[in-house]
């Protein structure tokens, strides 16, 4: 594949991240994921804002934010990839210094790279839906930062993989926040409940177009947090993310979720967003 | 300078890390940093057990351990370091992969990569002392692993620096735990406490000598908690660590602690600490 790196179009291959980099010693950059549709980049824009954000937050000063977005759009093309669904993965880095905690002084200039992957189809784990598992949250309280310091989502989703789920989600003070790489959301007496933006989730843009999703189709969906035990009365409970899209959960620590399959407003939710992202208009 | 990575010495410049590997693209890595006085490792055994247990935790498959150790030492002798201060960095990740957030399956081989530097003098800081900050806690709760993801240490070390201070303190719910790179240890009536271990802080190489010179020394040295506002009527305050060794903070938040110089036990300690490190008995 035809890759992004710092200006230049390379192949994936020759790209070399240098051991200097302040990405590789101290996780100190961000990043952020878009899938394409049919060749064309779903919700750019919204991923592109997030990412200033992540960058305005960690005070990592890239000025090429708009190019990066016009790169992603080059690669898709670049690779034939323009009939097909594909992820294209964006990262920032703080650039390349002698190892030191404080930002280098003076400046250097941000590493950014953009990867391009055709995109795994996601239609069995909608279909039939997922397990996924609790567990306590140890992450920091920047969650709203889209940050490539990772280790501790990575622990918790290899934690799920091995109960034989394919999601944890994160409970902060007895409270569900948002799972590794998704938000979460569930539905209570017909009303659908998720976590309010704020610094122990990620702003998800499958979430706030959910969100769009509900208030267009009459369903009632509240910014609100619920606990933990909450979701064991919970009807239907969905993951939402760029790559998850719209993914019910049907079980929960080895638990059926309602009837164990996935529920009314999920499937009115999906089909609403798989009508938007090809294009056409929500029903 | 010669460097070694994954099983090879190679000059630094030479080393390429891939886009994929997880340490870049997770954080999914540890490390650690040795001083090497006069050409001799400081410590070394206590750190390798330290870098085979952050290995544990974070389930990297890493066996080699040892052999790292071996090659940090000939880097000493590769690089005509023998009669100098040095440090060795050693940092090892979870593999090049496919991005993914669950582990590699099947496993790939862990990346392992040692750099050294020459030392830099801590002596005018060790003299004069420097200053430090408070900050509220906002990293994971696994502090005990030293793993790469150090952007909320690059964060709060920054905004230290940007006040003038050398070292920003975490408290998590009042409590003092540690510095961002450094243990925290303060004297109040003649005793110092310092934080316990847990998965609060790292479990500091530097620490555990200093507390092992307090028995010698005759000095009562505690583990136990403070918070941050009992820091105001601190006689001495000291960060520990493998590069800032015994580091006494003679202004916190701008103002004086004690009589705003290095106090007494801090002299002591850092008088037998130097001993120590040239491999002379402790007085």
């Amino acid at each position: 594949m035809i890759a992004y790196f710092n200006g230049s179009f390379l192949r994936k291959e020759e790209i070399t991240i240098s051991p200097d980099d302040r990405g590789f010693l101290f996780s100190d950059g961000v990043y952020e994921v878009v899938r394409a549709y049919g060749g064309k980049p779903f919700k750019m824009a919204e991923h592109m804002d997030r990412l200033a954000r992540s960058l305005r937050e960690t005070r990592i000063d890239f000025p090429g934010v708009a190019d990066l977005a016009v790169a992603g759009a080059k690669l898709i093309a670049r690779n034939g990839l323009e009939a097909a669904d594909s992820i294209l993965y964006f990262q920032i880095t703080r650039g390349v210094a002698p190892r030191k905690h404080t930002f280098p002084d003076p400046p250097v200039r941000a590493t950014a790279m953009v990867l391009i992957s055709p995109a795994a189809s996601s239609a069995e784990m909608r279909e039939k839906g997922v397990g996924a598992i609790l567990v306590p949250e140890f992450r920091w309280s920047r969650c709203d930062i889209k940050a490539i310091g990772l280790l501790g989502s990575v622990l918790a989703v290899q934690q799920a993989k091995e109960k034989g789920a394919e999601e944890a989600i994160f409970v902060r003070d007895g409270v569900v926040t948002e799972g590794t790489h998704t938000n979460v959301l569930a539905v209570f007496n017909g009303h659908i409940l998720t976590h309010p933006l704020g610094n122990f989730i990620l702003t998800g843009v499958t979430r706030g177009t959910v969100l769009e999703l509900c208030r267009r189709l009459g369903i009632v969906c509240k910014e609100q947090a619920f606990r933990g035990e909450d979701l064991n009365r919970a009807s239907e409970i969905v993951i939402t993310g760029t790559n998850k899209e719209i993914t019910p959960v049907v079980r929960l620590d080895g638990r059926p979720v309602g009837t164990g399959t996935p529920g009314p407003l999920t499937r009115r939710l999906q089909a609403a967003y798989s009508a938007l992202v090809r294009g056409e208009s929500a029903s």
